[in-house]
């Protein structure tokens, strides 16, 4: 058995959202085998979506054969230890929960599990099979519904003193901005969360009558969402391009002070906006190379994600494989 | 021979400044044995300056048995291999300069010899013999002419992907804020390097002419010092407080980026402003704590370095015992 195990390639990743939850079976060497997805309930409380979670794990792992682990990406706050999530935003009812105790209880044969922050499992999934595999090194900036952020260093999660580091949606760009949810004062999520990006996007366009994002957005430019500012861009909408600068630039201003601050020239952004591409990414960089000292400015690059959604749960998977190796 | 050397706990460290060369003698285990300084002269170029730190070396040398080798702290861009400084300001003539090269050109015996950031030297003094003495990780930021910063993870320099880690002073507070000599728009140096508070002070005193500060600062408020508001403030001066309370406002928002970031909550604050003690430090905590997400907002401190300047002689010094340390 124990030799059996040894020669597995195989986790399980699970990336928990408000809305869905991702599964798949993970091979470390040939990525994803196999994935299911769940609705998430989460009105329905934890029990609820722990036996949904642990459901998922059942059917991939009914047929695998050995699999070493369970990996989870989760919001909220991930003690050192990878064993809790306390408080995930979007997640009622949630008070701290030991999610490796928890599906133990609802497998026949328990798993070793391990839980990480959402975005450091993204950020851990594009190092080892995204666009991060080309850089040792890299910051991953997901902008989803809030701004994430992961500190991949030497291909492993730059975890800080806590476990918490990578908060990047809430570093601030400006000591007198907009308050972001958190209660920081400009915090980059004020600027680029989906709701802040979607008010700002409707400031900016309700006098531009000819921009197409008047049909898309309706009544009265209610509800933007990324995809309408991509579609619009690529149809050659001004405005909608217009809004996507304002995005890119603000996002180039604080990937600047993070070169400063890390050396760190490398950049992945993944998530639903860094759909448009180079719309907000040339932006981006145009604001970047202005946002950094002198000579730190050779090498820095920002790519889009090209494993989409994918890295979540495949990165998941990776801190099993890592800590199998760790442990031999 | 090998024997000796490897018992020895001594180490020169070279803290090279634009006005001073600081230079000491120490023992990993009781810190400064002996010091001693010189002017550095710059403007007579680089070879004059090596002659002048190559002769504190051989004085502090001379008689102290076994040193192990040579640390040196320095303004400018350091390699990656901690061999050569680049193009440091206030160091007019020195392009690429191997300063393990040169100083071995100069001694009878060449002595190991390792370079490094100042500001990075400083943080690691700090770590080992200053304030840092009580963190295993924490950031030291040095408030003097420019804003210097170190990243101290695990007791040791964090070095980024170049060696160039540590520009706090380069972050931005402001997207749209002043531009800094190093051109990034609201970098924290165009807030509380000494040119521009100095500055910033005069426009907040010209009209406050009850304040102290208008009998020390003649004529017309012109080259107002870190020292002149600090002596104003301790005296109860209202007008010198409320500058510094501007100060420690802005220097508490970088650090709340830097927590979100990295969930590293320790800092240490040195330098010349630093000497305005809780002046400044307590309007530092009072932002800190209002720019960090809630769930990182436990055990934020920020202290002041005790050790003074040496911290960054004593830090050059250790740098040749980590290095030692490495290779047994």
């Amino acid at each position: 058995m124990t030799d059996r195990q040894r020669t597995s390639d195989l986790a399980i990743g699970i990336d928990l959202g408000g809305t869905s939850i991702k599964a798949a079976l993970v091979s470390r060497q040939n990525g994803l085998v196999e994935q299911s997805t769940a609705h998430t309930e989460a009105d329905m409380g934890p029990a609820h979506v722990l036996d949904t979670i642990a459901g998922l794990v059942r059917a991939l792992t009914a047929d695998a054969g050995d699999v070493l682990g369970v990996g989870v990406g989760s919001p909220g706050v991930i003690n050192w230890e990878r064993t809790t999530v306390s408080r995930p935003p979007n997640l009622p009812g949630w008070e701290v929960v030991n999610v490796g105790d928890e599906l133990g209880q609802r497998l026949d044969s328990p798993l070793m599990t391990l839980v990480e922050n959402d975005a450091n499992a993204a950020g851990l999934g594009s190092a080892h099979y995204g666009a991060g595999r080309e850089f040792s090194s890299f910051i991953m900036v997901t902008l989803g519904t809030g701004v994430g952020g992961a500190i991949i260093h030497e291909n492993r999660i730059f975890r800080g003193s806590t476990g918490a580091a990578g908060e990047i949606g809430h570093m601030s760009i400006d000591y007198e901005g907009p308050i972001a949810r958190s209660g920081v004062a400009g915090a980059v999520e004020a600027y680029l969360g989906q709701r802040f990006l979607s008010r700002q996007a409707r400031y900016m366009l309700l006098n531009r009558r000819d921009s197409l994002i008047h049909q898309m957005a309706q009544p009265d430019l209610m509800g933007i969402t990324p995809r309408m500012l991509y579609d619009a861009a690529i149809s050659g909408d001004s405005g909608a391009r217009r809004v996507l600068e304002w995005a890119g630039h603000k996002l180039g201003r604080v990937l600047g002070s993070i070169v400063n601050l890390l050396d760190i020239r490398k950049f992945v952004i993944g998530g639903g906006l860094s759909g448009a591409g180079d719309y907000i990414l040339d932006p981006a960089r145009h604001s970047l190379a202005r946002s950094v000292l002198p000579a730190l400015a050779d090498g820095l690059e920002i790519v889009q994600e090209t494993g989409g959604n994918d890295v979540g749960v495949l990165g998941a998977a990776h801190m099993v494989f890592q800590h199998v190796d760790e442990r031999r």
